[in-house]
C-alpha cells in the first residue's frame, strides 16, 4: 500500500505504538497539540535538532530505511552525549513522498523506535508531512543532565589530556566503500559500512566520563579535526595532536590503501563517528582509565597554551597546523 | 550574494544576533552539540514540533521571506497556546537551496525573531543543511505550564458551553484570494490575506483562559469541523454547534461570495485560523464574559451526551452531522 491510500491518521497510529519507553516522566505523548513531559527538579534541559534530507545526508540505494530511521535518532542522542547528559524525549518530524509505501514508512520508525528502546528514549509527537520530492526527517531530542556534570566545549584546561572514545575514520571510509559500490567483495568492508549506516552514540559513557572528570567534550560528528578546533576555540586554548597516537581500527587501515587515502586523513576528516573526544587532567585519567566504560579510551594528545596553536605532530616530530576543514554537508 | 558563497558558519553567525529575549533560562544558547535550559520547578515541560514544506505549506510567489518566518514560528506557538502553556524557547531546523540569496534568509530569520521577540521566546539551536530541492522549515517549540492550568483535548463534560476567540474562516478565504492572484482588486481582501499570511498565535489567551476555567482547548489549525471533533472525541462526548453563531467577519462575508462559498463553510473547513476553540462551564463563562482578553469570544455551541452526535445546528434549527473533513495538507 502507498501513503496516499492511507491516510494521515491510520499513518499516526501507525506510528504511535511502543513509543514510550520511561513512562513516568511523560503526561501526554502523540496525540495533542503539543506533548507534556516532566522534568526532573535540579537538573538542566537539553535540546538539540537535525535535519537529513535525502540525497544530501543519505541516500536509499544504500541505506535501509531501518538503518536510516535508527541512524536519524543517533546521531541526535550523541548531541546529548556530548554534554554528559541523558536523553529522554524525541520529536519526530518526517516529509514523506506520497508514493513511498507504508511498508517503507512501518521500517523506518522500527529503526527508530529501537533505538529508542536500547537508549530508554520516548517518542513524543511530530509532525507527517507530504513531501512534493525527497524524505526528509527532522528529529528533535530532549534530554537532561546535572549542572555540575554538564561538558561545554569551553571547559579545556591547558595541561589536560585530549581522549577519545572508539577508533576514529571508520565512518567516512565505510561512506567511501558504499559510494564505490562493490564493497561486499572485500572482507575489512562490511564493519566500516556498519559504522556508517547505523553508528552508535556513546551515551552512557558520555555520562560516565562526566562524572569521572572531563572538562569538555565534542562528539566526532565532523571529522577529529574540526572537533578538536571547536574545543580549543571555545577553550581559548592549543592542542597537540599525535597523529601515532590516533585509534585506527586494522579494517581501516586496509580498507583506505583502496582510496589512495591514510587511515588517519579518514580519522581527521572523514566524520560522522559519533565517537566522543574530551579533555581531562592526567590525575584524573588516571583514575578513569582504571574503569571499563564500554569502549576503548586512546590519549591522542594534549592541551596547550593558546599562543601555540593546534598543531597535528606527525610520527618524525614535525608538526603542522590542524586545520577545521572537514566533513560539511552544507555547502 | 549566494548561500553557497557565505558558507554555514557565517550564516550561523547571522542567525545567532538577537536570538535570547528571555535570558534567565539560557545557559547556552545556539553553538554548542545542545541547547541548555534552565526549567521552572513545578512547570510541566510542553514540546511541539511543526515541518513546512515549500509547495506544500508555502508558496514563495505568495509569501515573502518575512512572512513566512514569522507564520513558521507563530503556527507552533499556537499549540503551546492550546495547551494553556508559555513558549519559552524555539529550535529551527533549515533546508537551504544553495541558489538562495542570503538577503532571503536574513529576512526569513527577520521574521523568526520578530515573532520571538513578540511572544518573550529564545531561539536556541537549530541546524542549517542543504536542500537539492525547495526550502523545508521544521520548528520545534519548548514551553511550561502548571500542571493545574493544562488544557488537554479531553477535559470537556457535558453541559458545558463551546466558546471561540476571535473570527473564523479569515485565513482559508484569504489563501484562496491568493491562489487567485488578483486579490489587491478587492477592498476586503487584505485583512483575509494577512490574517492567512502572518497569523497572530492567541498565546496570551490561552493562558488567561487556562486561568479562568476552561476545561479543553485546541488551536483552530484544521477548521472548526476538524477541532471540535479532536475535542468530542477525546473528552468522550456529544457537541452541538450553532452555525448561526459562528463568528465572522464582514470581509469574510464579502470575499465568499467570489468563490461561490459560504462564509461558514469557511469557518468550518477553512483551516490556518490559528484561533482557540474551548469549553467551559456556563458559570465560569460568566464570569470570563466580564473580562477583556484582547480578542472577542463568541459561545458557539454547548457541549452534550457522545449518543447524541457531534451535530451542526442550521438556522432552520436543521441539524446534520459535523464531519471532521477540513484542511490536510497530507494525502
Amino acid at each position: 500500500m502507498q501513503l496516499e491510500q492511507l491516510g494521515e491518521f491510520a499513518l499516526i497510529d501507525l506510528i504511535k505504538r511502543d513509543t514510550i519507553n520511561k513512562a513516568d516522566s511523560v503526561m501526554i505523548g502523540i496525540g495533542d497539540d503539543a506533548a507534556v513531559l516532566k522534568s526532573t527538579p535540579g537538573r538542566l534541559q537539553l535540546v538539540t535538532t537535525d535535519m537529513l534530507v535525502e540525497k544530501v545526508h543519505f541516500d536509499l540505494s544504500t541505506s535501509s530505511a531501518w538503518q536510516l530511521g535508527y541512524k536519524a535518532i543517533g546521531v541526535n542522542l550523541s548531541d546529548i552525549a556530548a554534554m554528559g547528559g541523558v536523553p529522554n524525549h524525541v520529536v519526530i518530524s518526517i516529509a514523506l513522498p506520497k508514493h513511498l509505501p507504508v511498508d517503507f514508512v512501518v521500517s523506518l520508525y522500527d529503526g527508530m523506535k529501537e533505538i529508542c528502546r536500547e537508549f530508554g528514549v520516548n517518542i513524543v509527537g511530530g509532525d507527517t508531512v507530504s513531501s512534493p520530492h525527497g524524505l526528509i526527517i527532522n528529529v528533535t531530542v530532549l534530554g537532561e543532565v546535572e549542572a555540575d556534570k554538564l561538558q561545554r566545549r569551553s571547559g579545556a584546561r591547558v595541561g589536560e589530556l585530549v581522549v577519545v572514545t572508539g577508533t576514529l575514520g571508520d565512518s567516512g571510509c565505510g561512506l567511501d566503500l558504499l559510494m564505490q559500490g562493490d564493497w561486499q567483495i572485500y572482507s575489512f568492508a562490511s564493519s566500516l559500512v556498519s559504522r556508517h549506516l547505523v553508528p552508535k552514540p556513546q551515551v552512557l559513557q558520555g555520562q560516565m566520563l562526566a562524572t569521572l572528570g572531563s572538562t569538555s567534550m565534542n562528539d566526532i560528528s565532523d571529522g577529529l579535526a574540526s572537533e578538536v578546533n571547536e574545543i580549543a576555540h571555545a577553550s581559548n586554548v592549543g592542542m597537540r595532536i599525535y597523529s601515532s597516537l590516533i585509534p585506527l581500527s586494522p579494517e581501516l587501515q586496509e580498507a583506505a590503501l583502496l582510496f589512495g587515502k591514510t587511515a588517519v586523513h579518514y580519522a581527521l576528516y572523514g566524520g560522522e563517528d559519533y565517537q566522543l573526544v574530551f579533555t581531562i587532567a592526567p590525575e584524573k585519567f588516571k583514575v578513569l582509565a582504571q574503569v571499563d566504560i564500554g569502549t576503548p579510551l586512546t590519549v591522542i594528545g594534549e592541551v596547550t597554551e593558546r599562543s601555540e596553536g593546534i598543531l597535528l605532530v606527525a610520527e618524525d616530530g614535525r608538526t603542522s597546523v590542524l586545520e577545521a576543514k572537514g566533513y560539511n554537508h552544507f555547502c
